[in-house]
């Protein structure tokens, strides 16, 4: 479609064409990888190369053309601010992105929509074709703890290498990140009380099986998510919708129906009609080794007790009581003091409870200058500052091993600082997440989600008595900047 | 992995297992269709059908089992309420969803896992290898209006084929309407100003594509997401960021390079160091020609007029000014008094602008009973209730052409009602979509944008005089529902 140009004729603001490029000119310097012609309306299978904003393409054909495409730098990811009153972020996402990077390739399905849109000259076509990211990447490990300035990925390579990561780097991050951000203080509030993702309806689909990931990252017990299931290999949970019931001629019929299917361990959805008569229909179908029996409506919180003490009456003394209804952190805390088993979320979960992204950023902060040298670059004008020049960063933990601050050191050797190695009260914060151009696979995978959920788990643990309230604050612990003398 | 069971042993709330089933058992009796092996952590290149939640198919199972899976349903697609203050919400995803729906097949990749999961029993699998949708969606066009209890789709089919597809419906249109709705405020605002969508990095990197596609249905006039321009063939934009100044000695070589790379056509951004400067050295480096200058940060109303000045002074009178910055609808209201060509929309756009999904539900509605008659059902009990029968739609216009109210009829019969052909005064909203398994391909792919954008357009245009003011109010129109007598 031609949407109309905004301010006629053909220039619209900011839409640079590049002069015409026949689709092929490409193929006779460089022969791209070739891939399977994609279906019509869906991206080739793996290609994430174009899930890129324009900016940074046309950024790389400028830069390729006066020579600064090659100049080594250092960009870092980091959020100004969390959002109003958190106390701490959580990453996640990493390994979602270390699993996207090797298929950032441009082939000849994104090759030719590029030629075509003349979206960039021949020349970075050609660049393009041969495009694999060589550099480096360290960050934060997932499910790691973050504060506002915290240096949670810093990418080097040339200009023209880390450029083209941006929007995919931060797409990710800041999605998952947003979720894992928000289970983590629903999985706070739950104490030891599963919690269950629900929320795939109310998510993109394909974020959906995201949010699943992120969510467990930060505690979540299972997802509803069959997809998110079979690709990280996260346990899966569901039984029955209210449309179960309703198909049925009456509930006696579908909890019998239910039951011979699924066993008498099942979990019976005992609120279609009336809860109390749910409820002794449920036992009588299943019998008092009634796995559970789930709430998705009304006052969860007097309808638990009413229910507990029913299903007691009826001698289903072991079974299970499962909420599910709009929770968020907050709900989940109130009815701390009722007899529920486990939560069941959803919508609040996958939309980061009022705070559906992160507002992270990618920033170039240090560059090899016409001398050869790496010189610290900031942005200087009213508003949106940054702090130039390559960090490291690790957390100062007080005698009784609680965190205390964030430490970040700004300087030229920043990357190899000794962190005090017998000084324990710091735990560096950098890990290595792909070195030279290679991935480690191990933050990667279902294994990769278990390592960062147990890191999360020991992060959050780490942090100071009280950074888990809920109640609006400032971030959990101060950050404190050294700047380093010398030249980045 | 396998977190921790919730409540010790294995059995999970909600985590019924079916008896075990050899991974390849399905095979015997009905060949599933071959797909190629995805990669190690990715979905198969197409498959749509794990995109679901786990109970769906645990339904399915015991319904095959009783045979109530065969019953002829219908389930409906609606929101019970508008996010706090919203007039009216915007259709969007249709054409994602009917893309969607070929691929929701089971093939081996999908059919293992579910048998090496256990998630259903042999029968079940056996049914899911020859899955395909055969029944009929009819819905509101994509691009259309909406308002509470609206039916937005009405899905019809067996119980089996129909219940399958709750997930993904939902999670195509909650996203998707979601960013539309919010969308379609942003170029009210605007009025005839265009809106660039540049939110990409602030969603999850397959919902950005969806969420520029919604945009531009919504009225944008482009988007920074090559994907989504791919796909859909929208317009592309974007130019530089402030790393291209960085990366640079000065900000005079960085704008002569982007002017020699680009044609003075370009946009070049200006506040990385001094916006007075900047734009000085953006009218040397491009001249009078300058094709635009992007504001990215401060007091952009103040600014906006300073730089227009500026321009207008240095001769640059056409140079256009583009603004970006966490722009939403409010703040692009109150810059329609600056000297603003077009506003660049992010975070806002792709999160909802504060509602980053619609409240829609996929509820069933009627379904045949042991008489062989559809007959209405719904839930009872509390809260969420639901109003049973198969409904039909239109919107009622008054005298000056503009809607007045929106009228839907439930009954027997409510599908063939006549809508008073020589009666004007009412539009029909339901249009038929998917026809006994068959899409209907005019409202998909890049047509099926430029399509549901006209749609847009025009049923706005069709509000009442104030429907699109920004201020917190109820729904536009009333919705009114007739009731016809006798059985569903």
């Amino acid at each position: 479609m031609a949407p109309d140009a905004p301010h006629g004729g053909g220039t619209a603001i900011g839409t640079d064409r590049a002069p015409a490029a026949p689709a092929t000119q490409y193929v006779g310097a460089m022969t791209p990888p070739q891939a399977a012609p994609a279906p019509a309306g869906l991206p080739s299978p793996t290609a994430t190369a174009l899930l890129t904003d324009r900016y940074e393409l046309t950024m790389l054909q400028a830069a390729l053309a006066d020579g600064t495409a090659h100049r080594r730098c250092v960009f870092e990811v980091f959020t100004r601010r969390l959002p109003p009153g958190r106390r701490y972020g959580v990453v996640a996402g990493t390994g979602r992105l270390l699993e996207a990077l090797p298929d950032f390739r441009f082939t000849a399905t994104e090759l030719d929509w590029l030629a075509d849109a003349r979206v960039v000259d021949d020349a970075t076509l050609e660049f393009l074709a041969g495009y694999r990211f060589g550099g480096s990447v360290r960050g934060y490990a997932e499910g790691e703890v973050f504060f506002p300035q915290s240096p949670l990925l810093v990418v080097e390579g040339t200009f023209a290498e880390a450029v083209l990561l941006e929007t995919l780097v931060l797409s990710v991050l800041n999605h998952d990140s947003a979720v894992a951000s928000a289970a983590s203080r629903m999985t706070s509030a739950a104490v030891d009380r599963p919690c269950l993702e629900m929320g795939a309806r109310r998510a993109h689909e394909e974020a959906a099986v995201a949010a699943a990931r992120a969510a467990v990252v930060a505690g979540f017990a299972a997802t509803s998510n069959l997809e998110a299931g079979r690709r990280y290999g996260l346990k899966t949970i569901g039984t029955a919708a209210h449309a179960f019931t309703l198909l049925h001629d009456d509930e006696e019929a579908a909890f019998a129906s239910q039951v011979a299917a699924l066993g008498p361990g099942t979990t019976l959805l005992v609120d279609t009609y009336d809860v109390r008569r749910g409820v002794e229909r449920a036992v009588a179908a299943a019998g008092t080794g009634l796995g559970a029996v789930r709430l998705d409506s009304g006052d969860l919180g007097v309808l638990a007790h009413e229910v507990r003490r029913q299903l007691d009456g009826l001698g289903a003394t072991g079974t299970r009581i499962v909420v599910t209804s709009d929770l968020d952190e907050y709900a989940i805390a109130s009815l701390a003091a009722a007899p529920v088993d486990s939560y069941g979320v959803g919508t609040s979960v996958v939309t980061g409870s009022g705070a559906p992204t992160c507002g992270m950023v990618y920033k170039l902060v240090a560059r090899e200058g016409r001398d050869g040298a790496l010189a610290p670059v900031e942005k200087r004008s009213t508003a949106k500052i940054s702090v130039g020049g390559r960090k490291e960063a690790a957390r100062r933990r007080g005698p009784d091993g609680r965190a205390v601050e964030e430490v970040l050191v700004v300087g030229p050797d920043a990357s190899v600082v000794t962190w005090a190695p017998d000084d324990e009260a710091l735990r560096p914060l950098l890990v290595p997440l792909v070195t030279d151009g290679e991935v480690d696979a191990s933050w990667t995978g279902p294994a990769g989600v278990v390592r960062a959920r147990d890191r999360h788990r020991a992060s959050r643990d780490e942090l100071p008595r009280g950074a888990r309230r809920l109640s609006a604050d400032e971030a959990a612990v101060p950050t404190v900047t050294l700047r380093l003398p010398g030249r980045d």
